[in-house]
């Protein structure tokens, strides 16, 4: 069913583009070519989602299987979702432009009720756990975006992700949860 | 100084912009013409905001307390911001001409890994505290957003803002929290 397929693409783009947005802050702030450089390909990746979503909901449109106006808002949140990827590369260019940022300026993007944070996993109870094992994002109200292991990236990250020592650990959340979410990770918290 | 002037209305751009696409993505999946019209609202000062900025920035660049290429990213960075706010205006478009989305189409922004939730407030240990003071966001991984009470939306919210039996919470964050979260609003959970 064209519906169900359409669902799945506008989930993804959408999920995509706020990553890439969280990637994109991250590398202004850690001051992190290659987290700007993924950001430019998820966006290859979110544009391609977008043609293929375009075309089936024409085709959906053409077929009677989608009302005119639901065709439209459909095309319309996907536009959207490309909107915000854009603008997550625009915010990766200022990185990839390597213009040295005021410190006060960097601080901006720092001081959100949310924040990112960048943290090395140490031996702790997080280790060979899976993110979905251990509840991480309501217990500490910390969201991991991308790991960095054995110099690799994993942008993928979900609920079966395992945590491995040594992981470099990119996450985002809210800023009372910071110094509990570092002190679990560097081990030196036992209870999440 | 310029600098923490123009740092101030970065933030502020930044987090009212991001604030849009929560509220605009509420309006869609509860039907909520009213959110949808606040994300108009947020638009024109985010706009305004930008006017603002940017005459800061050249002011600052002519009077040399900015290099250019500084200058010229500040000016990106807030034009993103802007971006992001335009792109939750026409998320909020898709709910204001009010076009019955199928509702595999509505699920499709509401099963993401982080969701979107309305609870009213019971009975509970929620009931005049301050956000700051329950530490709601680290401990269940749920963000308010925005608050209707008594008619009155509250946009502003942070965590000086004190709950009220009878607020209708709308709050984004990790799925797996969202049960506890709405066990302890409904006053059917008293540990936080």
């Amino acid at each position: 069913m064209g519906k169900k397929e359409a669902k799945d693409i506008l989930l993804e783009m959408k999920n995509k583009a706020e990553l890439m947005v969280d990637l994109a802050y991250s590398s202004v702030i850690y001051d992190n070519i290659e987290l700007a450089e993924e950001v430019y390909e998820l966006e290859d990746m979110v544009d391609e989602l977008n043609d293929k979503l375009q075309k089936l909901v024409i085709r959906d449109a053409i077929a009677r299987e989608l009302e005119e106006n639901e065709a439209l808002a459909i095309i319309q949140l996907a536009y959207c979702a490309e909107a915000i990827a854009d603008a997550a590369r625009e915010i990766a260019d200022v990185e990839l432009r390597d213009i040295e940022l005021h410190p006060i300026i960097r601080e901006s993007v720092l001081e959100s009720d949310e924040v990112l944070v960048k943290v090395k996993v140490l031996s702790s109870v997080l280790c060979d756990k899976k993110l979905g094992e251990i509840d991480l994002a309501s217990n500490t109200g910390m969201w991991v975006i991308a790991i960095k292991r054995n110099g690799e990236w994993i942008y993928n990250v979900d609920k079966d992700t395992v945590i491995k020592e040594g992981d470099i650990i990119f996450a985002r959340g809210a800023r009372e949860g910071v110094e509990h979410f570092i002190s679990i990770a560097e081990g030196r918290e036992k209870n999440i």
